[in-house]
């Protein structure tokens, strides 16, 4: 029997750790064939190029295209939107996928759920049906709405996506790839790297022992992108006042990356004798190892709702980038407030890592996802279902 | 105060007729400012441009844009959408609107929601909720959801928007615009012009009388383009058995428009002695108004379930491109097959006019439109209400 | 020893029958590989699809690409080079070829000289240092200034080349292989089939027997491009005059193809009773067959000059669009006027079939074509010769 | 009588001190009216956007481009060219420009000259017939046969334009404007700002006093873009080595600019406690004022060639990238060698400031190229003059 193609789109680095044990899952499955295109950010250096930890991870990339044209405002958002639709038909038409698969949110996802919709290929969408309170809502939503199968990763996601009106024969709940990570990772947590010497990164040559650091990790919210240099500003000075060794990871590529990212560079110019080291991206198991060590998450990403409530890490979640996701009850939610965000840091020291959560998932994604995309009726045509 | 900037997108002939009321009402109310860009086929010669009848109507145009990439397959649909977001992200920046409005549901609308949504504009959907029965209710829902103000023509389909989680107070049921010239026509349905010498067009010189000809008029489906031919074949051969005086319009472009215009030339070589004539398109009020003098409507037009329902134009349905749209009693669905095409034909020839029915609208939607535009609170920010 | 990859890239109908030998002598050489891409309206079915014709002459297509923004104006134009460009790149990167061929002076001929230049791949330009009278002439004159090797058809041409400051080692006088075609149909020249039920088109029912009909080419001119309808219209109302059977032949996608397409389409309608048959296009022999049996070519067609001159065929050459190009005594050139047109045709009627004439080639050019390209050093830097 | 309408298209730093004089003047000129866009790299804050200076020059932007794809590979550079000409044929459609200015060699001006040429409007080239050594000589002849009037540096340039087949009369020696800027600064050269407070940059808090710094700016070479970190790696052990004051550029946008930039980061995180800061960009005129009050300039940029010849300031130029550009007696030629580079800086600073050379210019040309753009006779027909 002829394998199913699965092409699946990876187009921001986040997306690539949240699917990685679903892209090892497909590889191995008999029945399916993996075509791995890389595109927009995921392929660029200054956003943390995915390249080298998919080859470290054994797969291999089928097509890489270059979407994103540079300005880092909202027209060239939409300018890129468009590139990635006419990139990727290219890309679709040479490899005939039997599935494309497109992942949650981000901004250039709409390109491969169009592409893919437009040249009548079916359409799986990974982590439809979640909310969130930013402008991505209206992203995953539309791609919800373009998509054949949802592959979601909470009961209540997929009761979401039903009501939406979606046919609940097409709607998997299989959790998230990236709680998979996790799970192994707190089955064998020790910090066996020294990140500086293998990441090396920039600024203070700060020790970094388990159970001793904070982590950040902080991206601009796309429809509010001229206040991204105060609301990282804010954390910037907590940091300075908590005085911890703490772990800096630089933003993605979006509209306002560069006024958080003008920010930190301004800051590091400035304040160089801290206990600050600031990395660009890292392989995913290391990146939660080093979560999974922390005293304590602060920033807005998603990690800090999904991984670390599986993991236990206290996260101090600013803003509202999260903020009707689900949760466990590692998370603390304040303002992009300096004085809030120490109180807040201090009381997750105080209180140290808490139980682990399973509303993501337990471990599994992966497998089911490949499952799914071997075992699910195909198709392109859907209606409403009311 | 400042007027609002409402920029109308229109890429399709059909859409132009089907806002036509919406803009003279935009135009005229004194706080709004009109811009409007026409794109897409709505440009191109051989779809039949709308520039000439907008004009005619005393509009002015502000912008025009090309973005059809020849070839009239899936791949070049998918690109023209690229290339059309591209496109107007430079549009929208130059005219700074206050609001976009797109309409329906064609492959090309989508083009505008996603520029204008990723540029933080405030984006009004005319037709959303709607349920036809292929691939452009996938496009027509995902707009729904990129949209911020909803402007629907039917009381269901207000109820849909809101199932699939939009905020009730951002849904307004304001009738479709299409019917405003529907009642206009109504009020005065006599047939003033002739259609031939007015309009050109090719085939046999026929003579259009009231109550004494037929209207064929037959999109392909863009999910089955193979068969694009063999189904306008089924109306050609029916049409030649029925032997009556029959004006054929041309379909529009979409993937297959090319094997439904290439059959009906080959067709129109072949069977020079007949009644037929074909005509490109035509002013929407006498589109209208020849319905409306017509003995019966052929083909898978919505206008055939809209417009007719209000005239009472009886239609022969074909296919299932139609298939789950609300409708009259004025309809009667049959498949692209031959005999049963002249049956139901002469079924309908027999029956004669239609009682009018209000689902689509009383005759006040351009008003109503125009009112939303000017009232509605403006924002981006929207969240899924469950 | 590797095979050298030539990529050949085709963008209209009249360079695919132009350089036909050489992709065929191409194929054969034991030391290249020949990836052909057909691009823009080569790929149209309303300019003539070469497609068919490739594939009888049983050459595999190694890429279809879409480039053509729908529009038919100076702006469409432009961005359909734009496109170009980008969709040749990704080709390129794709099919990593060791030369890349580009061919004559149409505008999105420059497309592939810059993709290829920019991507460090050598250039070979076929149909450089020819002069004409039209925009084509900038064109044609920049891909020489990108293009690393010159493979020109006449000595005329060479010395051009040479004068524009290029290395004399990289021009080669090949002959053009549009005359290798026309050395086999001279040696063999009976109109073996009849063109009508062979080819189909549309119009008059006209019997064509050798020696006894005439043949019409006319494109736009782009820089007049408002100009095209007249230009035409002189021509047909000349063709009505003289009342001899005539084949003519729709014009290629230019600016002003649609004045030329819609003058052609309303004399068409206009006229019904006359002797004129319409063909989209034809296998190149079958083209220079009929040429070859016919009483004179008139139009604008560079086949005039080049063919024409080696198949002793009388040409009435209209206009300036073959301006400066190099000519036998076959051409006798007037302006675009009907009494001047029925006149020259008249006298071209009379004198009957020319002497060949050996200027553009002596029926050997597509094997010199391959063997400069399987043994000319390689590189991509080169600077000007003063 | 109407003004004429010139567009001037800039796409890098470079670009806009060069044409500065120009601009000035053409805005000054009665007859003229001043449309200027900027493109490409010189919006891009990365490569140092010239925004900031043009507003404080008091000219006006009239368009704002985004074109470049991120990615700085060849294949980027290809599709950013097309891009290019997509946006600048809306562009130009908008301001119906009478003359369209392109400027120089770099990759993207050529989006310029097609999208100009294609939509029929006059092209003027300014430093045009300039010779170099790398792939942008193509660039520059090609647009060279592209455009109408030819408005050049010098009298080789001049002689090198009319021997490519450029009819004499459209070729205008105006020199160079960058020129013009010389001349201000020599007129009156200290040194009254202090580079560090006024623009910031990073690196050593070094001393910069007239006479005792060195100076470095070096540009990838697109055609060997992998040996740009080696070749960079010299210039900075070099800088290491001699162990003065000096200030560092960065590079522009271009294929293996990425390496460059790397390799300077790379050096600036290893090597903390040196002598060099780091600046991106500068007004003109005070980035003038630096080169005439410093010891040497080392690198390969024209400015050293050009500019410095005027200035009399003592250049170490390195590798081919300039190679066979016409220069003064001020420059020496060395490879990219650490030793070799250490040695000419040392002759360099032993010989002090050079005499003043005029070869590019007297510092008229600002007002010699907006005389011509008022007088000459425009038009876009044009053949090659042999």
């Amino acid at each position: 029997m002829k394998k199913r193609n699965i092409c699946v789109v990876i187009t921001a680095r986040p997306s690539y750790s949240r699917v990685k044990t679903a892209l090892l899952a497909i590889r191995e499955h008999p029945e399916l064939n993996l075509q791995l295109v890389i595109a927009a950010s995921a392929l660029l250096d200054r956003y943390g190029s995915v390249v080298k930890y998919i080859e470290d991870d054994g797969l291999e990339i089928t097509r890489k295209i270059y979407t994103v044209l540079e300005g880092e405002n909202l027209i060239s958002m939409a300018k890129t939107t468009g590139i990635g639709i006419s990139e990727l038909a290219t890309v679709f038409d040479d490899l005939k996928p039997d599935v494309v698969v497109t992942i949650a949110d981000r901004y250039e996802t709409i390109s491969t759920a169009i592409a893919a919709s437009y040249m009548n290929i079916p359409l799986a969408h990974i982590q439809g049906g979640e909310v969130t309170g930013n402008i991505d809502e209206k992203v995953r939503h539309a791609i919800t709405k373009l998509s054949d199968l949802h592959l979601v990763t909470t009961p209540m996601a997929a009761e979401r996506v039903i009501k939406m009106g979606e046919n609940p024969v097409n709607v998997y709940t299989t959790g998230c790839p990236s709680i998979d990570l996790a799970a192994e990772v707190k089955a064998n947590p020790a910090l066996d790297f020294d990140p500086i010497s293998k990441y090396g990164g920039v600024g203070a040559e700060i020790k970094i022992e388990p159970g001793k650091y904070l982590v950040v990790m902080q991206h601009p919210v796309t429809t509010s992108h001229e206040h991204a240099q105060e609301e990282i500003n804010a954390t910037l000075d907590a940091i300075l006042e908590l005085d911890m060794p703490t772990m800096l990871f630089w933003p993605n590529v979006d509209a306002g990356s560069d006024g958080t990212s003008r920010a930190i560079r301004i800051f590091r110019e400035k304040h160089r004798d801290n206990k600050l080291h600031y990395f660009k991206n890292m392989k995913g198991t290391d990146f939660l190892r080093i979560l999974s060590n922390s005293l304590c998450l602060i920033g807005n990403s998603s990690v800090g709702i999904r991984e670390c409530s599986y993991l236990g890490v206290p996260v101090v979640n600013l803003g509202n980038r999260q903020n009707r996701r689900d949760r466990g009850p590692n998370v603390l939610d304040v303002d992009y407030n300096k004085d809030a965000i120490v109180q807040a840091v201090r009381h997750q020291m105080q209180h140290g890592p808490y139980e682990s959560d399973y509303i993501y998932g337990n471990g599994n994604a992966g497998i089911s996802i490949a499952e799914v995309l071997a075992n699910a009726p195909l198709g392109i045509e859907k209606v409403l279902m009311y």
